[in-house]
């Protein structure tokens, strides 16, 4: 019987099957390829249009590279992975599926908003776990110019912004999932309810989430019995510097300190003199930062034991327009190099 | 080593650990409610506002009961499931981001438009089996009036269509998955490609998702090696009366012959009295029909193998305007009685 052996605590998932990063891959926007972590992407795009028509295809340019810049890594073949499960934050997730229909794999759409990223590969981990694939590929994207024009003004228009606002990161990540090698381990996944403290300003996605982070970071510690103290880094997807210090507070409160281990990917992508109000967001946040910099400086065994919880606000322009607060939810994953 | 024993062929998976729907619920709008299948929906509202403010909330409120009513069928509570994967059409995923908010379920947002029932239906009969869930549910939902406005037209503005449109159906449908029972049983699931054929009329959508439900019957057939004949009811979501003989003569042309036992969904839900173009469409389509009159014919024993396709078209407005085809996929689940 194997009935839920593989679901500890209230919502969180071990895996014992020797799961491994095969490789992974980021594909950065201008803005971010000039940043600090400019050295670790593996593709950048020094124009916002990456060579394409319009803006929605040049994201999904930068996700179909990344997606085909993993496989090659790993060196397999897109015949030889079994399922792709991949988001983004456009309208009917058309980044996704338009890069499902180049690549022929069989597809899995998902939606986390920001959040994405963990949600596509803590479900990779539990296919290749199960048995449904030998290979799964998890892949997201954002992109500036798509997500202004969409959650917020025509992007010709220069709306201005409060120093609360955040800025979408331009960029892909793509990670595939086996059993075996030398990668990094996935241990464990949280996986994340949806929290609503009836926030309603998107403008403030960083007070929004937050609470998110701090919910799923709490039974994370709780289902694992593990402490912050354990992971060597932490990372959240897109805090930005109002969102952290509000979750380090919440932690807090429940007795979890978070030390100098813990960082935020939207606070890690930008130079100091890059403009981008609070911090970075977007699926391209967290997937950029974890699939080119955390993983490579795992490889190197700077890092042992991280934690990315990627968060995500799900709101839309018509909920909020009717006056709907934002819920937020965020899924963690458990990455780790062998001791040895 | 579990290592991909549970994946067969190209793109189907197989169950064996006795994965059986627990409870399932259907939750009708009005034209549906006065429909041929009025008898099997649990509930179905008079009203397309179903007491709420806007036709957002109606949507998600429909959601809210399908899944409170599936739960209270299968005697459980909401503390008792695991996780939570829905998907609607709403941009950003909305009336399942924000029924996940009134469940406080561990949640996975998924998106695959009109094929998300049989998507998240699939991906929840996975975590059961992977043992990362003791009870996972399954849920999505469609509104007419919230796809409209959305789509196409501000609904108030009344703009004509060709015979060839579909009506997006309105309602909900929620199933519980888990192990043991004497509910129907999930035996295979074959997860779709995402096909193009190059077609871009978004008025059209039967004759752009048919090769879609073609390529993923084509492939569950050879995955399984089972034939038409093999089930005594196949069903496609929503390729209404344009897509299923577009259907019929594809699968034809590679030697599959669907006889009397083939239905579509979407031709299933209304009477001819009942002015719905091509017949009905959106998630709900195959939703309510599954959740509610299969199920419970299977129950009767009425049928004993039933293979739901669930075909979506995965445009977005956007995608339209800039004068992209219209990308479709289809998701495949054989659903089966014991014999005895």
């Amino acid at each position: 019987m194997m009935q839920n052996t593989r679901k500890i605590g209230k919502s969180s998932w071990v895996f014992k099957e020797n799961i491994r990063i095969q490789a992974s891959a980021a594909v950065a926007g201008p803005m971010e390829g000039n940043g600090k972590l400019s050295h670790s992407y593996d593709l950048i795009y020094d124009n916002l249009y990456a060579g394409q028509d319009t803006w929605e295809q040049a994201e999904r340019k930068m996700l179909e590279d990344a997606v085909e810049t993993a496989i090659k890594k790993a060196d397999l073949t897109s015949e030889e992975i079994d399922v792709y499960l991949a988001g983004d934050l456009l309208n009917q997730n058309i980044s996704a599926s338009f890069s499902a229909k180049a690549e022929k794999i069989p597809f899995i759409g998902m939606y986390g908003a920001c959040s994405s990223s963990m949600l596509t590969l803590s479900v990779a981990a539990t296919l290749v776990e199960g048995g449904f694939a030998r290979y799964a590929l998890a892949g997201v994207s954002s992109h500036n110019c798509t997500a202004e024009r969409q959650y917020r003004y025509p992007t010709e228009y220069g709306g201005q912004k409060p120093n609360t606002a955040q800025w979408t990161a331009t960029g892909a990540g793509a990670a595939i999932i086996g059993i075996g090698g030398t990668g990094p381990r996935i241990q464990y996944a949280t996986i994340g309810i949806v929290t609503d403290l009836g926030i309603k300003n998107p403008f403030d996605m960083g007070s929004a989430m937050a609470p998110a982070a701090a919910k799923t970071m709490q039974t994370h510690f709780e289902d694992t019995g593990r402490k912050p103290k354990d992971y060597d880094l932490i990372v959240t997807g897109d805090l930005a510097s109002i969102g952290a210090p509000i979750l380090k507070e919440l932690l807090s409160n429940e007795g979890y300190k978070l030390g100098e281990q813990y960082q935020d990917c939207g606070l890690m992508i930008y130079s100091q003199d890059q403009e981008v109000f609070a911090g970075g967001s977007g699926c391209a946040s967290s997937a950029i930062v974890t699939y080119g910099h955390i993983l490579q400086q795992m490889m190197l065994k700077k890092y042992k034991k991280v934690l990315v919880v990627a968060t995500g606000a799900l709101l839309s322009p018509i909920s909020y327009q009717q006056g709907e607060p934002i819920p937020c939810i965020a899924h963690a994953v458990a990455i780790e190099m062998d001791e040895t």
